[in-house]
């Protein structure tokens, strides 16, 4: 052990950051602006506000202002399950037998299992703000979902989540959940949307998409009296909220005397990985400091590493705004590949920017690699990590190993962004010997990419 | 809020306790000894070694030594997932418009999701220092078992668990975070043992009991070489392990400068609450404090409010050495009550004591009122509790609205022992409206009494 570095570091409530911080007021490229899917021109405030709350709006549009005050009222929400640890993972180490010094922020400590929540108060309080009656979204893996129900539970607001029919099958137990919380859900795609029938129609028998839930989710926000639509990852707004990851652990490193060298994330939407790595990525940008960031995405949903940097459309039914990021083309199908929060087909617009940029690198990782990383940590650690979080962990423990045969003591920050508890199916499968890995073939890449709009 | 009092009180690592407090110590009337079921004499050392790791028994016998010191190694795993928060309830005051003072120490955030691994790695490691190849134990909702698991991979140890039939088919989840962490889970009662198939002849298609698994994992734990048998709770060197709980509420309460008036916790074999009052009840009998004790137990099972202090199995196959405690008898089947982990017939010998000599209180209270809390609780706190945890949340709650009444500004401390993650389906029913209260009638009582052993 260290001396002074303790097994866990908790910022006090004093010590707790007051402001956001936005990257995108340090990037020399900022991210490319959304498109009206009709017109192709940049989305003003006033065609977002029908779709989203009007500060949310702002946010989403500031490339300027690089703090924004978190209002206290999610302060103090914030308060109850924050500050997120910084784990020293002595344990780890010693069983790799490295020199590397491994960290982890741990965001999984709260009912929702995951760093969601950051985000969907800040979403959820806006709308109460603006004297909202309800706000609906979609969810996957079901983090989202969970998350959001528990900002509007305590906010008083409604809340109708349309879950990808998969994950509502499969995980019944995430559905309790939202429903404890109060919120309404229905599995996607459904007869209660227009763009559901329409996909029914055209997919008899499907098990449904992220990107067929956001059409849903979207179409029911638009038309319902004092809705709007939430997203849980992808939009700058979120990024911006979860930079809440990284400014904690920025300070309980500064606490510490340490800096890290490398900072490693898993990349589905980017929600995770923009917000731990944020105000790291400032220092660099204005070149204070200089880090190693690492995106680690499924070899089964290669956006960053295999995709194009292009406009695309963010779901199925086509009525979201166009946003340029790297994409598989939004008519990729991601195989049944368990690690739920990462099969989205882009990637956020900043991340998208900072990786064109070269700021930041990206790898794949195959999913019974991803497994053995999260069943070897579960066991050393004591936690039993989401499988979105354990593709970092995986890159984490291959990076310290390097670091034994180089013999450098390199410090190695990753995000544990959630808890596998309701991903036991998975592990279940793992466990059994089951699990199997899937690439997508570059045929079946080049077909998708034949499906990107034609923006000029 | 209350200046200087966060929502979160954690300890630093220097100010965690070194030793567990041994309450048995400090008690005038000492809890009653096991007794051989075969003789009725007093178990010895070496009769209890037969079954348990040495140190442990010396643990289950030492009536004297106030202070017991925590073992290095299980320090430091300490240090993985505690200390645990100690957390003022401020949302929770704000909605019961309450003048009382809301606190709970929260031992979920873990990802045995209990307070149980407090002593499963405490017994796990007098095992491996003992130079045994594995353990065995029983799981009833299989907190206890996860707890083992996770204790007995991170020490390289086998273990063997034998979980409640109908838990292990209801809670499939549960199963395989257990053997993600390596354990062998069988159901309960199965045709590996010999007590096991006696049962099944008996009464066939039956869903097992906590009572028999106890009874097939002491059966292979005393057959099988180089191994022996951990208990969760009831005994005393479980409360002993426990003790860390109130050990650190205490401390942080002292650094707080507050002292709380009311202290409550679960009552199912008495782990978590003997763990949680112990050093406040070291105070009470010192006579250096003056607190209330409540222990709260489902109307269901209800061993404190309507059970007999008399000597008995503590096993449905009578394997096990008598104890002396308050029990509803040992072929008592609770109802299909959800709340898993106080379904136990019986209460730990030393709370038993405690109780008789009117050192503490308990009541009893119904499902669905408890679940009623545990939604409150969920949706203002924004934790989702386990069932047995609600018990005492459901008290905390009625406690609080008293003091609304009186208006006095009492301090409450409730024990919050873990998360209800892998109870949704309990939850669902209440969701669904479809859970239902039951409460044994005096003649159920009376006939389950009469199969008390006669003891002189």
């Amino acid at each position: 052990m260290d001396k002074n570095i303790p097994y866990k570091t908790y910022l006090e409530e004093s010590e707790m950051p007051k402001q956001w911080y936005n990257v995108r007021a340090d990037m020399k490229n900022k991210p490319a602006p959304l498109l009206n899917p009709a017109t192709h021109k940049p989305m003003t405030a006033e065609e977002l506000g029908a779709v989203f709350c009007d500060e949310l709006v702002k946010q989403e549009l500031d490339n300027e202002n690089a703090y924004i005050d978190i209002p206290t009222e999610i302060l103090d929400f914030y308060k109850m399950y924050r500050p997120s640890p910084l784990v020293r993972a002595y344990c780890l180490e010693k069983v790799l037998d490295t020199p590397a010094k491994i960290y982890y922020k741990f965001e999984g400590n709260n009912t929702s299992g995951s760093h969601k929540l950051n985000s969907a108060i800040a979403q959820a309080y806006y709308a109460k703000k603006q004297g909202l009656k309800g706000v609906t979204t979609e969810t996957g893996a079901g983090q989202w979902g969970t998350a959001l129900s528990m900002a509007t539970a305590y906010l008083g607001l409604e809340c109708k989540v349309f879950m990808v029919k998969v994950s509502y099958e499969q995980k019944p137990f995430r559905r309790e959940v939202m429903r404890t919380y109060g919120a309404e859900v229905t599995p996607s795609p459904s007869e209660t949307t227009e763009v559901g029938r329409k996909i029914l129609e055209a997919h008899p028998g499907t098990t449904g998409s992220l990107g067929c839930a956001i059409s849903e989710a979207v179409e029911v926000a638009t038309h319902t009296e004092g809705y709007r639509y939430v997203l849980g990852s992808v939009l700058n707004q979120v990024l911006l909220h979860q930079s809440v990851i990284g400014l904690e652990s920025k300070a309980a490193f500064e606490k510490l005397g340490v800096k890290p060298d490398i900072i490693i994330g898993c990349a589905g939407g980017g929600s995770n990985l923009g917000g731990l790595i944020s105000p790291f990525m400032g220092q660099k940008l204005r070149g204070e400091a200089d880090y190693r960031f690492i995106a680690v995405e499924p070899a089964s949903c290669p956006s960053l590493t295999r995709g194009r940097y292009a406009y695309d459309y963010c779901d199925t039914g086509m009525v979201c705004p166009l946003a340029k990021m790297y994409t598989l083309g939004s008519g990729f199908i991601p195989s049944a590949n368990h690690a739920g929060g990462l099969r989205y087909h882009g990637m956020s617009s900043t991340i998208s920017q900072l990786y064109d940029d070269k700021l930041m690198e990206a790898v794949s990782v195959e999913q019974t690699a991803v497994f053995e990383a999260a069943q070897k940590f579960a066991r050393i650690e004591g936690i039993l990590p989401a499988p979105e979080s354990s593709h970092a962990i995986r890159v984490a423990i291959d990076e310290a190993l390097k670091c034994k045969e180089t013999g450098e003591e390199k410090t190695i920050l990753f995000g544990l962004t959630g808890t596998g508890y309701f991903d036991m199916v998975a592990y279940q499968k793992f466990n059994d010997g089951l699990m199997t890995d899937y690439i997508p073939t570059d045929e079946e890449l080049e077909k998708s990419f034949a499906g990107l709009p034609k923006i000029d």
